[in-house]
């Protein structure tokens, strides 16, 4: 019996692992959940989970959740100091981190301090300050079990071989939603059409970020950090199909690969089960059935943001948790209709150009970066003509 | 620095493992090599790498070699005998087993029996007596590295895993050089048409195997007792281009596969280097330039040597010998225009239907059956109206 507490509960992984947890319940029991508005969300699974504690953003929902759960057994805090708490309550040997954005640095870091296993599912704490994250686990002796399902590729296709033997770490990208597109069409593209993923039923955040390609600009960088490979060595697949969801080549040339279908529970319960694989009943993949798998190169002139990823990294220190914020400043303007889709990648591009990038010695250069890089991006945003 | 014995080392594996002795002087030094008829070429490998003993298949081959090496340190020795005591000569680490076909049984039993590790290239041993195979194996405490491209990607799939966590193993199959062919055409295929594979360069007698697909019914034997899963969750899966070296299910869904350029130095070096890799000089596999990979159903119609394979493990016992045996003297016979492409099934099914099979309880069993099912095999064949 795995104890475990879930950072962002109520979003797509909280509620896929969550439904890992009741398949399974002889093996996982969940003490804690944050949330951040959904508290209609969060009530139903306190009751069906019955978790110790709960954290949500605000006071008020902490308010209205307390209301909702007169009666039943659990503590309810609230605002970053309340989650934070939640991630490092003791009993608890894994969390889940799971919160969208930059938000789930300082919670993902307490978990850490406080000696627990991390499943992570959130890029930003790797991408805003991979090298702090890594000292901490070593220093803590806790391990950081990826859930992104390119990620958890490359964990898997590593696991048994040496790491010394490892040539080249290769991260699939479906190419997103927009990758037909020409240059022109891709000028006048709005929301809906950059939410349709062809793969992966995702958060709107992210399925922007897989349209421009930032997000496999954010994987590179967190790959880095991860495995502890330089950026130069870790080299991006266009792979429509989502089926090989990353390789590692090795040194004799031999590629070890993960493939699956298309479903978090499994690098999901991968992460949770660590070293048992739980027998998901789910769909098996049957390759004829697919019929092809097909593989081009990236496209760095319709799509700039991988290549921002990139230059992040050979910049380094700040400059990742930089790009990380005008990132999420410049999709957010994008789905509320303040700025166009191939906007997203000049905002960006201007705010890593502003910013004099420092070496990160602690959790302030990368949250004092963070802010000073939404207040750029915003204002970028809001100098543009529209 | 490992001690290694070839045996067959003037074919298209045992050259390829000397090629890689000479790329790595440092790590492998080669005491004993054994080889059929090509004299000349054992000349040069025994001036080239200076082996303690070699064993050569007659006494007339051996009073030549002994002519041609006058003053070389080396002992020259022949007949099964003679190949059986250099696979078993002590000093040696690792014994890379490549003789073709079921003249390599003896001598691997051999080598394992003297305490020897084994690079197994040689499907035989373990299609005639892999049970056998597999208790003395763990009698004498060593250890099977499978070289066949899909039985090593199967190993390098489960490294790091575990083993009750395995659903299926899949087995690729190029489909050989005739897969394009209709039911008809394939009657009139003469042997020069058979032997074009298209992407390995192997003998002629696996390479018939490839285009019958009865290699994969070898392989479907071999895997079953090399990593003791029943047949039942061995999968046989069409892809044309051998990119995927072969695929392991696991319960969770999620699938861990080996891929790479078709080079049998890869799985070569991974079998003498075990667990290191080699760092080989070898072109790097770029999927873009691929462009897609391609999967489909095997056709049992056209070719029903697969199945035989599946049937012969279901009888259990001697059946998969006298199979195996069958078939050695069946694509023989088409390669000498005795027998048409069609027919090599024919004689294969028709030697198993009159073979009673019974347990395999010692070496004389597979070898009885053996040459009880050459006898057969031969008396179809020569029946045959041409």
């Amino acid at each position: 019996m795995k104890t475990i507490i879930i950072l962002g509960s109520t979003g797509s992984i909280g509620t896929n692992t969550l439904d890992i947890v009741q398949r399974f319940p002889e093996e996982f029991r969940v003490i804690g959940l944050t949330a951040g508005g959904n508290i209609e969300k969060l009530e139903e699974q306190i009751r069906q989970f019955k978790p110790r504690a709960v954290a949500v953003s605000t006071e008020a929902s902490a308010i209205e959740l307390k209301r909702r759960c007169t009666g039943l057994p659990v503590d309810i805090v609230y605002g970053e100091d309340g989650i934070a708490r939640v991630a490092a309550m003791p009993g608890a040997e894994l969390v889940i981190s799971a919160i969208v954005g930059a938000a789930g640095l300082v919670p993902t870091l307490a978990a850490i301090r406080s000696g627990k296993h991390i499943a992570l599912a959130n890029k930003e704490p790797m991408v805003m300050a991979g090298k702090l994250m890594q000292e901490e686990a070593r220093k803590h002796q806790v391990r950081i079990f990826p859930v992104d399902s390119e990620h958890s590729a490359i964990f898997q296709s590593l696991e048994g071989h040496r790491l010394q033997d490892v040539r080249r770490l290769i991260l699939t990208a479906s190419g997103g939603a927009l990758w037909t597109l020409s240059k022109e069409e891709l000028r006048d593209v709005i929301p809906e059409r950059a939410l349709q993923h062809p793969n992966w039923k995702m958060g709107s955040k992210i399925t922007i970020d897989s349209a421009t390609l930032m997000n496999k600009g954010l994987e590179v960088v967190e790959a880095r950090w991860l495995f502890d490979i330089p950026e130069s060595r870790i080299d991006v697949l266009v792979h429509r199909e989502s089926i090989i969801h990353s390789l590692v080549e090795y040194e004799d040339r031999s590629m070890i690969a993960q493939l699956g279908l298309p479903d978090m529970r499994t690098p999901i319960s991968y992460a949770m089960g660590y070293p048992e694989r739980m027998p998901l009943d789910l769909p098996s993949l049957d390759l004829t059935e697919i019929g092809k798998l097909t593989f081009s190169k990236p496209d760095h002139d319709r799509f700039p943001c991988l290549r921002l990823g990139y230059e992040s990294l050979r910049i380094g220190g700040t400059m990742p948790a930089a790009m990380n914020a005008a990132n999420e400043v410049a999709v957010e303007a994008f789905l509320n209709g303040g700025i166009r889709f191939v906007e997203i990648a000049d905002v960006i591009r201007s705010t890593m150009d502003a910013h004099a990038a420092r070496e990160i010695r602690g959790l302030d250069d990368a949250l004092e970066t963070d802010r000073w890089a939404r207040e750029k991006a915003d204002a970028l945003v809001h100098a543009l003509p529209h």
